[in-house]
């Protein structure tokens, strides 16, 4: 319960670097997780190569700003480009993770109706990936401010992979256990009770 | 860790009831996930009607029917129906999850290029509980085996909430630590060395 509640979406990372054995037993967590027909489908992508990440980062800033866009004339215009929205050139560690849409294992159990089952078992890996990491003092930042396909391209993944999340992984530079989203006033958590019904 | 590795999907409930104090902690752990732009989109549905539980469950036999159709002629065809897919009739406590698509929290942070954020926040969500159920000795079993919309249609839900989940929550009756799918054959766990790549 105290995991769940420390758990947060870091943006400001300091420049330490991770531990290989860190990494790998994240890794490891990660690739616990529940999947449909046990397929296992994630795929890691470690970045290490300079250009793709200064790329990658040139590529989030530009969809911030015509996201930004989105918000013109209103208030929320300034408070959003006010916002830190990721941390890709600064983390340590960046990771992408992609699903394969045809696995080779699982034997298609469980995707007949449901194949987005697939994507949902990515995301309990990145989550079990994401809380092993807190357990070790390591933030964790989900950036979804890119568009896919433009993100295989450069990657250069399979075709029939799709992109679930894009991850930088580091020590955090701020260690508040509330969300940055809440603190700077751009959405507070509200009452869980609001969300549950009955039939 | 030892968390992550015990955690089972579960088919075989006991009937022994689910506390009250229980699904309510259970439910706030699932809302303390992380969510795109703070978008909380979660909606939980608690089936506690009987018709509507015997129609769920009806429709996930039928829907398991014609799955096993797809592996007429193979070998699997036998393990697939030998295989228990899901607890409906048993579990104590029944609970769909939706995705609210058009949130009014978060203000469209983080979806312009990945709508599907939304969903994955869900997805989170249903893996707080899943881990804080595991830690109170209770079970989750995940059933994808129905067809998203009619189960929209039966829960009579709006129809821009789209369902990622349909949940069994009770005490398992089985306590093993390897996965269902593992002993009976159908998939092992593979080395997660192997889903690991560079760039």
């Amino acid at each position: 319960m105290q995991l769940l509640r420390w758990r947060r979406d870091v943006r400001h990372f300091d420049r330490r670097a991770v531990g290989e054995a860190d990494m790998r037993a994240l890794l490891a967590c990660a690739s616990l997780a529940p999947s449909v027909g046990n397929a296992q489908p994630w795929r890691f992508v470690r970045v290490r190569t300079p250009d793709i990440r200064e790329a990658l980062a040139a590529h989030a800033d530009g969809q911030s700003a015509q996201a930004a866009e989105r918000y013109a004339g209103q208030a929320r215009h300034d408070h959003y480009l006010s916002l830190k929205l990721h941390g890709l050139r600064e983390a340590p560690e960046l990771m992408a993770v992609f699903c394969d849409e045809l696995p080779e294992a699982g034997h298609g159990l469980g995707i007949a109706t449901m194949p987005e089952m697939l994507r949902y078992s990515c995301v309990l890996a990145i989550h079990n990936l994401w809380l092993a990491a807190r357990l070790r003092g390591i933030g964790l930042g989900w950036v979804s401010i890119v568009d896919p396909p433009l993100v295989q391209a450069m990657l250069d993944v399979p075709a029939h992979w799709s992109l679930i999340a894009l991850l930088c992984i580091g020590y955090p530079a701020d260690t508040s256990d509330t969300p940055e989203l809440e603190r700077h006033g751009w959405q507070p958590r509200e009452p869980w009770s609001d969300r549950v019904f009955e039939r």
